[in-house]
């Protein structure tokens, strides 16, 4: 029996249902929660999760945390519907790409001292429960996101929850977070997309790529409804990044464009270097 | 024994060397060439290559086909080095990522009746003998461009010689080649090197990435020698295609500043059905 208690997971996809399955994996008691019948009957019937909590979280008042995976843009009304059944949980936490808005919600919704923002830097492009796997947060690192009042007790149920999952917990404000993140996630995400409209556009498919444009496209096949509620909720910070990469590829282009290999070469070998995990901010 | 017959190898790099593995491994008599006297060495010493050629290209009188493995900017220099010896040489090609300049070099250099472009679309971001392996070219597409006298037999020979190591010969003319993997390959290389640039200008590190992140700057470690000579060979082509990603990135910026997520959302869910396979082109 784990210190965590009963938790209920609330979104049972690729990262609800893989926390579920790893969970349960560890003899933890785990309630599923999900918009989708299917999706949560099949985390029923396959024995992930012990117990479906009704429409309204009918049930709820079973656990010990409460863990929200559902699209960052749909985070805050799941809440806002478990908030009066939330009874002796003493966790509530979450797995969104963004954490200010959602730590905002929770300090509005007056469960501050409970709830503790999460995001596991892991994942792919699938998505759904067919997608979930037990190991997926195997060594990533899980940023852990306080509000202003989160209590001790609160913040050591999120670093047992997430480390029992494999993950490693590392601490960082909300508004850090998302400033980092969306140049070391949104910003990949959001080329890997646009790389992939430029080349539909002009009538390629997938599979006129090589191995590395594939490489550089996979993000391209994330889930749509996800990443439109990432990037809606990280406006500033995308838009900054973005413009970074307009200039350094503008830049590049121009160096192209006027036969300056020089340049170019002094380019490529420091991405190289960077590449192989050598780059030094200069 | 193969049609082939024996096989010189110009450049024992990742594809060279690979190329050389397969064909040991089909039964092939190689000979190697390499300006790097350990690779060609170990070369021989893992008996892939049955014998070194000398540095003027010595020994080369007893090849029937001529494969030229070295960087793009390399091999018309390498081509007129070993011309002097390609007394009963019938099929002279190469494995370069652009066509255009090699398949002109080999115009002027007056062996266009023996020549066919080749540019197997396999290969990662690694580079030399170290990292060549057998079964790199299995099911990849291998462009085959002729000259404008290519002979019969030099063709078939090509497609020989490429099916042999188990890439799929397309045939395509030189100038098409070019502009078509402007886009597929040259394309996500630069976008993938820029946004390693940025990340780095910015202090991240690729250990900072996620795993998405990560694939989307895997092609960043490549061959900056190998990718200078790329970019300089196809200037006009690489330039068109990188204009078109930064108008695309631009507009998605411009989405996203104006805070206008529906214009996201279909960009992005075109992008998902892409990368799933079933875009169309609008």
């Amino acid at each position: 029996m784990s210190e965590v208690g009963t938790v209920a997971v609330a979104g049972l996809g690729l990262i609800g249902g893989s926390a579920a399955r790893d969970l349960a994996a560890a003899g933890v008691r785990v309630l599923g929660w999900d918009r989708d019948a299917a999706s949560l009957g099949a985390a029923v019937e396959e024995g992930v999760v012990s117990a479906a909590l009704g429409p309204g979280f009918e049930g709820l008042e079973e656990a010990d945390v409460l863990l929200v995976a559902v699209p960052v843009g749909a985070a805050a009304a799941v809440l806002e519907t478990a908030l009066p059944r939330l009874g002796k949980v003493r966790l509530v936490t979450d797995a969104g790409s963004t954490k200010a808005s959602i730590v905002a919600a929770a300090e509005r919704l007056g469960i501050a001292d409970r709830f503790v923002g999460a995001h596991p830097f892991a994942g792919d492009h699938r998505a759904g429960w067919d997608a979930s796997r037990a190991g997926l947060f195997a060594g990533a690192t899980v940023y852990l996101c306080p509000t202003e009042r989160s209590s001790p007790e609160a913040m050591a149920l999120a670093r047992a929850l997430w480390s029992l999952v494999g993950g490693l917990p590392v601490e960082i404000t909300a508004a850090e977070h998302d400033r980092r993140l969306a140049w070391t996630s949104h910003l990949p995400q959001v080329v890997s997309s646009a790389l992939a409209a430029t080349l539909a556009a002009r009538g390629f498919r997938r599979a006129d790529l090589g191995p590395g444009g594939r490489d550089a496209t996979r993000l391209a096949a994330s889930s749509a409804e996800v990443w439109a509620g990432i990037l809606a909720d990280n406006r500033a910070p995308v838009a900054e990044a973005l413009a970074a990469l307009e200039d350094r590829i503008r830049s590049i282009r121009a160096s192209i464009e006027s036969d300056n290999p020089e340049s170019i070469r002094t380019l490529l070998q420091a991405t190289q270097a960077w590449g192989e995990g050598e780059y030094h901010r200069k």
